[in-house]
C-alpha cells in the first residue's frame, strides 16, 4: 500500500506536507502555501540565515538511515548553525528534490522526522520546494534564526590564551558511521547509542543561548567537519594557533568500550566530524564562570599566538595538527556521510 | 585552462565565491564565512523567505544554457516570489551540489551571473553551502526580503467583479524553450529575445513594489506554472472563479512573428510558464489608478463568483480553462525547464 508520488501530484504533496507543518502562526502569519512566507522577529532581532545541502550518495546512504531519522538530521545540522551564532532558532525552510523510487510514505516520514525535530527546539516549518529529481534523493535545508543586535558569537573573535572548550563528547557520530557501513546491528547498546549519534544528532541550541548571553565567549563553531578542521576555522579567522591535549579529549564511555573499531577512539574525537558540539574559547580568567553555565563543556586546550595547531598526547609529546575532517571536492575523498 | 574544482578544494572554492559577493555589508554585518549570515532588516519589517530548487535534467540542460544565464535564473525565480509578494529583495543564499565535470571557471561564471541579478535588483549573497554531488547540477537558492508590516500582497484576496491583471506578455519563455530544444539558432532578433527571455527572466521586483504601496491589488502571483495554472492558484486560495477573454492576452511581437512554432502563440501564452510577469486581481473601479502606476499590466479577465475557470474566444465562445501549466511528478509529464 505505497502511494506513488504521481499518484497525488506536486500540489498534492505540497498539500500533505502542509497539514504537517502550521500554516500560519502568529510569527508566521503567512506559511506554506504562497509565493514566500512572511515571518516575524522580535523588534531589533539581528536575524540569522544558514543553509545546507544534503545529497543521496554524498552525506547519507538510504540503506542505512531511515526516513525520519533523515528528516531529523536535516533539520538538526542547520539548527547546529544557529546554535553556534548563539541564536534562536525561528523558521525552517526545505527544498526537495525526490526521486522516482521514494513514496508519499516515504516522504510524509521525511517531513515528521524534520517538523519533530524543530518543534523541540522552537522552529516552526515555514515555506519549501518540492521537485521531481532523476535519480539522487536531494535536500536544501534553510533556518532562520534571531540573536540580540551585537550579541552573535563568530569564528573570529579568539585570543592567545583563551581556553578550548567543547560541549559533549567527541567521536561518537563518525564511529557510529563506521558501525553501520560494517553492517552492525544495534543490539549492542553501546553499538546503537554512537549509531543513534551519527543519525539523530542533537543541536546545542540551548548550549548556544547560554553561551551567548553570558558574553564572555570570543569565538564559537560547531563541530560538523571534525574537531580538528574546525578548530582550524577559528584559527585561521582568529589569526591564532591552538594546542590540543589528548587526555582532555571528551569521549563517551560507548566509544571508549566498543571494540570493533578499527581506529582508536582518540582519532574519531580528532577528524572525525559531524558531532555537532560546540566548540568555543573564552578568556582563562572566565573558567569558573563558563563552568557556571552547566552547559557540560570540558576544556580540550588553549589559544596560542603562534599559528598552527599542535596536540599534546598524555606524555607530554607536541605532534603538528592538521585539519583532517571532511571537505568535499578533495581527491579520493571517501563519501558517505553528511555535514 | 580549466582548473579543477579538486585542485582548489572546498574551501579554495567558497574563498572564490566570497571575492565575488561582498563579505560584509552594513545590512550584512556578517556574510559568507562563518556558521550563519547576520542580518538586518528595517524596523518593523515583515520577513519574507522564499526557496527554489533547480536540477540538472529537469529545470535546465546545459546544452542550451550557459552558466552566467543559469545563474541569473536561479537568482531570478526566486526573487519573482518576492516580487509576487510585493516585497523588497535583501539576501540571497544558495546551496550548490557541483558534479565532477563542471570546473572552477563554471562556478565562477555560475555565481557571476547570480551577483549580477542580485545587485540589479538590490539584493546580496550572504552565505550558501557547496558540495560535491554524483552526476546532476543541483542548485538550490534562498532569497529573503522584507515589506512593510501588514502589507504583503497574497493568494487568497481575489473577490468577485476584480479585474485580472498581468505585467508585460505571455509565452514568449516558453516559446524560447521550444526553439532552444529545437536547436534554434538566435541569429533573427525575434527567435533571440524568446530565447533571452527564457534563459534570463526579469522579475518584476519594482512593478511588484508599486502594486504593494498602491493598496488596491487584492491577489497577485507570478506566472511560473503557466497563466492557466497560477490563476487557478489564486481562484482556488480565494475561492472565486475566473473569466479569461482570449483577444486580451498579451503577445509579444517576436511571439506572433516567429512562424517555427509548433503550437499557436495563445497556447503558449495560456500554459508556458516561466514568464515570471506579475499576475494580480484588483476591484473594477480601480482601474485608472492601476494604469497610472505604469506597471505595463494589461487587463485578461474578471474573477467571477462561480468557481471555474473561462476562456472566452474571440468569436465569443466560451470554454473551460483547465490548469495546463507545469506540475511536477505529472506522469507523462515533458521535463526540460525551470519553474
Amino acid at each position: 500500500m505505497h502511494m506513488r508520488i504521481s499518484d497525488l501530484g506536486e500540489f498534492g504533496l505540497i498539500e500533505r506536507i502542509r497539514k504537517t507543518a502550521s500554516r500560519s502562526t502568529r510569527r508566521a502569519p503567512i506559511g506554506i502555501g504562497d509565493d514566500a512566507a512572511a515571518l516575524l522577529l522580535s523588534p531589533s532581532a539581528t536575524l540569522l540565515a544558514t543553509t545546507d545541502m544534503l545529497i543521496e550518495g554524498v552525506h547519507f546512504d538510504l540503506k542505512t538511515t531511515d526516513l525520519f531519522s533523515l528528516g531529523w538530521k536535516s533539520a538538526a545540522v542547520n539548527l547546529s548553525d544557529i546554535a553556534a551564532m548563539g541564536g534562536e532558532p525561528r523558521f525552517c525552510l526545505t527544498a526537495l528534490g525526490i526521486p522516482p523510487s521514494l513514496t508519499v510514505e516515504d516522504i510524509t516520514e521525511f517531513y515528521r522526522g524534520v517538523t519533530t525535530c524543530l518543534k523541540k527546539f522552537g522552529a516552526v516549518l515555514v515555506g519549501g520546494d518540492t521537485c521531481a529529481s532523476p535519480k539522487e534523493f536531494v535536500i536544501s535545508v534553510t533556518m532562520l534564526g534571531e540573536s540580540e543586535r551585537k550579541r552573535m558569537i563568530t569564528r573570529s573573535g579568539a585570543k592567545p590564551g583563551d581556553l578550548i572548550y567543547v560541549t559533549g563528547t567527541l567521536g561518537d557520530s563518525a564511529a557510529g558511521l563506521e558501525l553501520l557501513a560494517a553492517g552492525a546491528k544495534s543490539r549492542n547498546p553501546g553499538v546503537g547509542k554512537l549509531i543513534e549519534k551519527h543519525l539523530r544528532p542533537v543541536p546545542r541550541i540551548a548550549e548556544g543561548r547560554k553561551l551567548n548571553i553570558s558574553g564572555i565567549v570570543s569565538s564559537m563553531i560547531d563541530v560538523s567537519d571534525g574537531l580538528s578542521s574546525d578548530l582550524g576555522h577559528i584559527c585561521e579567522q582568529s589569526g591564532v594557533g591552538a594546542e590540543v591535549f589528548a587526555d582532555r579529549m571528551p569521549l563517551s564511555k560507548e566509544l571508549r568500550s566498543v571494540n570493533s573499531l578499527a581506529r582508536p577512539a582518540l582519532e574519531f574525537a580528532l577528524s572525525g566530524g559531524e558531532d555537532y558540539e560546540l566548540l568555543f574559547t573564552s578568556p582563562v580568567e572566565r573558567e569558573r564562570e563558563i563552568m557556571s553555565l552547566r552547559v557540560r563543556a570540558t576544556v580540550i586546550g588553549a589559544i596560542t599566538r603562534k599559528k598552527s595547531m599542535h596536540l599534546v598526547t598524555e606524555k607530554g609529546a607536541v605532534h603538528p595538527l592538521a585539519p583532517g575532517g571532511y571537505e568535499h571536492f578533495r581527491r579520493g575523498q571517501q563519501r558517505g556521510s553528511a555535514r
